[in-house]
C-alpha cells in the first residue's frame, strides 16, 4: 500500500466534507517547553472518525441499503454524520458503555441506532448479522484501509499548517488514527503511542511480538478499549514508541486543558497529553512535541445536548 | 490617538506573553453560508482580557503595592494571571454575581481575592477605596487607552491568520473589545456590535447620541453587563452596526457552538453567533462573516475546578 498517495487522495476526497481543525502552539501546560496541538476535537461529530468515514463513503460504491457500523460511540456518530450528509441511511450498534452522551449524539445525525446490551464485541456481532441480511456496507472503526487514510488525512493537514515537532504524541484504541499517522510521516518525525493501562491492545502486541486480546477497562475505554489492534496498525507500528498512562494522569491532563485553555475534551482526548504531564514520555533537550487532541464528547454532557 | 501603532506596539509587548489563539471556518451551525471564527476563549483565563492586561503592566511602572482591579470576573482573573506572571501582587474585587466558576478561577490565580456583596459597581468603589490607601494601579476593565490597544491586538493577530471576511460580529459589553477592533480595523472591514438585549449599554448610547446608564441583566450579564459604555469606545463606534440579541438566542448559539464542534463557551463567548443564528444579522449574499469567540468561563464549571 503506497500510503502516502491514499492519504493524498483521501484528502481530496474528504476536502470540503471534513472540517479542517484548528491548531495552536501553548506554554501554559505547567511543562518547561512548548506543546503543539491540534485540536481535532472540533472535527464533525467531535472527533477524527469524520475523516475515516467521509473517505470509506465517497471512496466505494454504497449500496441501497447504506451503511451499518458498531461503535463505542466516536466511530457510531461519524458514520451516522456522514452517511446523512452523503444521503445514506445508516444503522449504527452501540453497547450500553458507550453512555449517554455518546448516544445522544448518534441520536442527532439521525442514524437508526439500536443500543445493545454488554459490551463492544456485542453490537459488532449485531452489526454483522445486519450486514449479512440487508447487505448494507459495514464501516470499519480502524482496521480498513479507507478508514486509515482518512484518518491520515489529518497528519497531512497538520503538516501544511505548519507543524514543526520533532515528534509526535497519539492516543491509540484501535489503531486507526496512529496507523494514519505512521502511513503520512513514514518516519520524517517520531510518533509515540499512547495508551491507558487499563486499555493497551498496542503496548501488548508491541510486547508479544503479535496482535494478541487484552480486557479494557478505565475512564478512556468508550473510545480507546479495543480489544485487539488492528492489523493494519500492528504491520505498521513496528519500532514504535509506546507508553502507558494511569486512569489519574489522563484525569489530570482533563483538568490541564480545561483549566489552562477551555479546551474540554473527553478522556481519549486528553490521553497524549498525559504522557507530557506525568512524565511516562520525557522529550529529550530541545525535541520539539505535538500532541493530537482527538476527542471532546464527554460524559455527562456539560449542556445536556 | 493613532490606534494602529499603539496596537502594533501592544502586539510587540505581549508577544510571548499572550496565547495565539486559533481560528476556523465552520459550515456545520445550520448558516447556508460559511463563518470564519477565532477562538480567543482559549486564551489564558478563558477570554481576550488577559492581552489588555498584559498589556497594561508591561507599558507602566507598576508600583510596589501592586494591581488592583474590579471584575465581573473575566477581568479581574486575566489581572491577576498577568500580575503573577509578572511578579507583581495582584487585588481583585469581584461582586458575588460573578459566580462560583470565576470566583474559583480568580483565586487560582493566586491573586488577593475580596468577594463584594452587591453588583460590580460596590467592587469597583472597594477597589477605588484599595487604590486611594495603598497606591496600586487600577487597571480598567474597558476604558483605558493600554486596556483597549491590547484587545485591539487580537484582529491584527487575526488579520496575520489570513481574516478572510468582509464583517466582523463581536460581543460588546463595555466596549474594550470592540474598541480595540475599531482601532484596528479603521474601516477596511464592516465591524457589528452584538449586545444582549438585557445589558446593551452601546445600543443605548447610540440611540440616545451619548453614553447614558442602563440597567443590566441576563445570561450573559457577569462579562456583558457594564452599565455605562466606554468613552474611548463611545468615540470610535460612530455610524457602528449594533444588533440585540435574547437570552435565548444566546443559549441556543451556545448549544450550536457545543454541538457542532465541541465548543463550549460561556453566554458572552456565544452572543456574537447568535446574531447569526437568530438572523438579528442577516449578511448580504456573497458578505463573508466572522464571529469572535470572547469567552469560555461558564458555570457551572464542567470540571469543577
Amino acid at each position: 500500500m503506497n500510503w502516502k498517495s491514499e492519504i493524498l487522495a483521501a484528502a481530496d476526497r474528504i476536502n470540503g466534507y471534513a472540517q479542517v481543525t484548528p491548531v495552536m502552539e501553548s506554554r501554559a501546560l505547567g511543562l518547561d517547553y512548548p506543546v503543539e496541538m491540534k485540536l481535532e476535537h472540533l472535527q464533525h461529530t467531535g472527533s477524527f472518525k469524520a475523516r475515516g468515514a467521509f473517505n470509506t463513503l465517497l471512496s466505494q460504491d454504497v449500496p441501497k441499503a447504506g451503511i451499518v457500523a458498531a461503535s463505542g460511540g466516536n466511530h457510531g456518530a461519524a458514520a451516522g454524520y456522514a452517511a446523512r450528509a452523503l444521503g445514506h441511511p445508516a444503522k449504527i450498534f452501540v453497547p450500553e458503555m458507550a453512555g449517554p452522551s455518546k448516544i445522544a449524539l448518534i441520536e442527532r445525525t439521525g442514524a437508526d441506532l439500536s443500543v445493545v446490551p454488554g459490551e463492544y464485541a456485542n453490537a459488532l456481532t449485531e452489526a454483522q448479522a445486519h450486514e449479512d441480511a440487508t447487505g448494507a456496507m459495514q464501516i470499519h472503526a480502524y482496521d480498513a484501509p479507507a478508514t486509515v487514510a482518512g484518518q491520515g488525512t489529518c497528519f497531512a493537514e497538520w503538516e501544511a499548517q505548519g507543524l514543526q515537532a520533532d515528534t509526535v504524541l497519539i492516543a491509540v484504541g484501535g489503531g486507526g488514527l496512529i496507523a494514519g499517522a505512521l502511513g503520512w510521516l513514514q518516519g520524517a518525525r517520531k510518533v509515540v503511542a499512547v495508551e491507558p493501562k487499563t486499555s493497551c491492545a498496542l503496548n501488548a502486541a508491541v510486547q508479544a511480538g503479535e496482535p494478541v486480546d487484552v480486557s479494557v477497562s478505565g475512564i478512556a475505554a468508550n473510545a480507546l478499549g479495543a480489544r485487539r489492534i488492528g492489523s493494519i496498525c500492528f504491520d505498521l507500528a513496528r519500532g514504535l514508541t509506546s507508553v502507558l498512562v494511569s486512569d489519574q494522569a489522563i484525569a489530570d491532563a482533563q483538568q490541564a486543558l480545561w483549566r489552562a485553555h477551555r479546551i474540554l475534551v473527553e478522556p481519549a482526548g486528553a490521553t497524549a497529553l498525559a504522557a507530557l504531564l506525568s512524565g511516562a514520555y520525557q522529550p529529550e533537550p530541545n525535541e520539539r512535541v505535538a500532541v493530537l487532541v482527538c476527542g471532546g464528547n464527554l460524559s455527562p454532557d456539560p449542556l445536556n445536548g
